[in-house]
């Protein structure tokens, strides 16, 4: 069985063997029955507990050897002394993928914990068995209706796989849930970030990989599979255990060296990874990647209601390399065309004297204003200011966003959103499909910047292969 | 009268005549009146309009002498050229106050433009009426149910006093409204920045001030009156306009200069304003200085129930210089007590291995962990990190942080909040008076870093005045 294969039985098990599953349910139990009758999970699962015959109305069995099938993946949730005694029951029984969920193994301060944690590898080892973890979430897969997580999360089928070193990525972030398909490596002690990265290279339903990388022992794989998976789908890494206290924390959260963050840096850009600073951050590229069309280049439109935020556009798209471009001459005319004629018209285009000095209604005026920037050849992308003081406004704009993606699909159209009815406006905007509404210029210039960082990339890799 | 008595009849007038309100009304109108009786202004407004004898019930005059009252206020909204002759009205009526909504003076390309702004400073400096704008959206007062602005406005009453070169901020950012009272100064042809800031210093009801500045011709008097004002209440400012292109862009919006970023840096910081990046920051740190109490110092204890966003909001504190300290021996011993003994324990906290591992229920080892931490003499304010995966754990969250400000009130408490219930979560945890929520460790610890930053000014003027 190939490692893509193998990781597919973790993150996608038709059944799973459950030991270690609590009669205690209802609040405070944490309860990984509970969440998966409320997921409707599609697969079988078999939970073991040898002090009952039933929890939820699910029947249980007193040990793995009385599990009446060898299931595709068991899921173990023990006390540390009892983890490694469960790992060859599982392995005995024949069952081929084990995540180990118990802490208390690499990421313990005692020499116990590691020693087990050898043990658990040299049986996987030995054995063929794959094992995910210790001290680990597990997996989630949205289309299954599955997750091994003790939190109940959110899912949402979004083409979104997640490689982490915490499940709390699979809480999900404010502006993006990360499951899709997710898998947390934990303490990695056999199955790493190398194997998920092959699994998600060949899934299908992943398009685009979001990587929470803390440290990890060969970073030469790594990158030499991360480079290749990044020519397939966008690859977007938040590295952590940047300062002194963060590195040390990482050593005892998953036993991982930090490394030096600067390497960092550059071995992810040359690999094509986009990385990332914050979490917010992960939430806008992830974001923009399954939505926006690349642009062709940095020239940006910048078509605004208000004249000062216009300006702070304009310094958020310098401030990450976006160039607000000179328009054409034509572009020039046409916006004059609508402006009263004292107006500085230019870009930043302040289209609202049109509407409230000209009288043109304000649809019109902005479809008018949008149509002659996306049609200039200097544009690669247009950045709208909007301000959302009423949550109808966000229905005129999904129209002329509509209307801007069929007519320009190449040109993507972001927009920067204040006020009271910010989110139902972005909603209306997104329902679109191909536009993103940004809470700043900001976020919408930088994810921008990220599309054309990955572009350009690709066109290096392209020339590179060519040229050789 | 002195300019803050001025200033004061232009953002509290008992009364106003609005020269050039339309008699069109409903959706697309943009109808000063509308907008006013949906506030409920507590004032009365004298519309002037010679082509009928009623705007939606309310009484119009055909001219300003006409009008029954020398009202506090005018408000000016005609096509450019009628501009100065309606100024001339409303200075002859006696009227000592005047707002001038219209575009097209400096702000126009044509010569036409500036003319015409001469001419009304001159109409000014000769009467001792004082003019504000052209080109602006006027002024907004949530107490006073009162807006100038052609668009609709939501108004909270929340201590914060705008200053702005752009009325696009009445409509307010995100995470906070920034009306309180505002005043765009738009083309400031008369009143001007330094004018509010001596109308602010005085005013009672506003206790944080957000400036945005594109640019202005006196900066050595700003300077002065801000660092003045800066002593007595908080004063955050957006400086804009900072690239060519953006810098070319203030001119034709409001006329101003934008001169050079770096001075501007230097200068804000010595006067003791908190300069802000963009909008989220505005929005984060005005929040911070209207609910927070100031850190006495930059030792944090970060508070988690993941390694993983640890050891994040660990690398966020270190980016803005706040030290995620060792705690004493004695939080140590306490934390140990709680915890299962193989897992090293320290700062980030991560209290989960209490719940899962040790059986404590999760709200009383949260309380217990987050008391061993207010507690240590060190910390000197709590970067808490929460899922927010479910909206009832807004409610244990609440009543934690309810226990923490009575017990410790020096030292703020923030978090960091993630997850689909974000929104719910927050506002329960902000429901407490004296906590925040943050959607990323960055913008929690950057907040707190400003709190520390205004502090630092105070106490350096401070032993500077003893020092002399």
């Amino acid at each position: 069985m190939t490692t893509p294969d193998q990781i597919r039985l973790i993150v996608e098990p038709r059944s799973f063997t459950a030991v270690g599953v609590s009669r205690r349910t209802g609040p405070g139990s944490y309860n990984l029955l509970e969440h998966l009758v409320r997921y409707g999970y599609k697969g079988h699962v078999y939970p073991v507990n040898p002090y009952t015959d039933e929890i939820l109305g699910i029947k249980t069995y007193p040990r793995v050897s009385a599990v009446p099938e060898v299931t595709d993946l068991a899921l173990i949730s023990l006390p540390r002394s009892s983890v490694v005694q469960a790992v060859k029951d599982c392995i005995e029984k024949g069952i081929k993928a084990i995540i180990i969920i118990s802490q208390g193994f690499a990421d313990a301060n005692d020499e116990e914990g590691r020693r087990m944690q050898d043990e658990i590898v040299a049986l996987a080892k030995s054995s063929g068995t794959r094992i995910l973890g210790p001290n680990t979430f597990g997996v989630a897969n949205a289309a299954l209706r599955f997750c091994t997580a003790y939190l109940p999360i959110p899912m949402e089928e979004n083409g979104v796989g997640t490689i982490s070193q915490t499940g709390a990525t699979f809480v999900g972030l404010n502006d993006i849930r990360l499951v899709g398909k997710a898998i947390d490596v934990g303490d990695a002690c056999d199955v790493d970030i190398v194997d998920c990265l092959e699994f998600f290279e060949q899934d299908d339903d992943t398009r685009v990989l979001a990587l929470h990388i803390e440290g990890m022992p060969d970073a030469k794989r790594f990158l030499e599979t991360v480079q290749r998976v990044a020519l397939k789908k966008p690859v977007v890494a938040l590295k952590t255990g940047r300062s002194g206290r963060s590195a040390q924390a990482v050593q005892s959260h998953t036993g991982a060296l930090a490394g030096r963050d600067e390497l960092w840096d550059v071995a992810l850009r040359e690999a094509g990874v986009v990385r990332v600073d914050d979490i917010e951050e992960l939430a806008d590229t992830l974001r923009a990647f399954l939505t926006l069309s690349a642009p062709g280049g940095n020239g940006i439109g910048v078509m605004t209601p208000t004249g000062g935020f216009g300006i702070i556009a304009a310094d958020a798209c310098s401030k990450f390399d976006m160039e607000v471009v000179e328009f054409t001459d034509g572009t020039m005319a046409g916006l004059r065309a609508l402006s009263p004629e004292w107006l500085g018209v230019g870009n930043p285009v302040d289209y609202f004297p049109g509407v409230s000095i000209m009288g043109h209604p304000r649809d019109e005026m902005e479809l008018a204003a949008m149509r002659l920037i996306m049609a200039d050849e200097r544009v690669d992308a247009v950045l709208g200011v909007m301000g959302a003081f009423g949550p109808e406004l966000g229905d005129d704009l999904a129209a002329m966003a509509r209307e801007m993606s069929r007519d320009f699909p190449d040109k993507p159209l972001v927009y920067f959103l204040y006020g009271p009815f910010f989110e139902q406006v972005r909603a209306k905007l997104e329902s679109v499909g191909t536009c993103l509404g940004f809470s700043s210029p900001e976020r919408a210039a930088r994810a921008l910047a990220h599309l054309l960082r990955r572009a350009a990339f690709l066109s290096r890799y392209e020339a590179s292969r060519k040229g050789g």
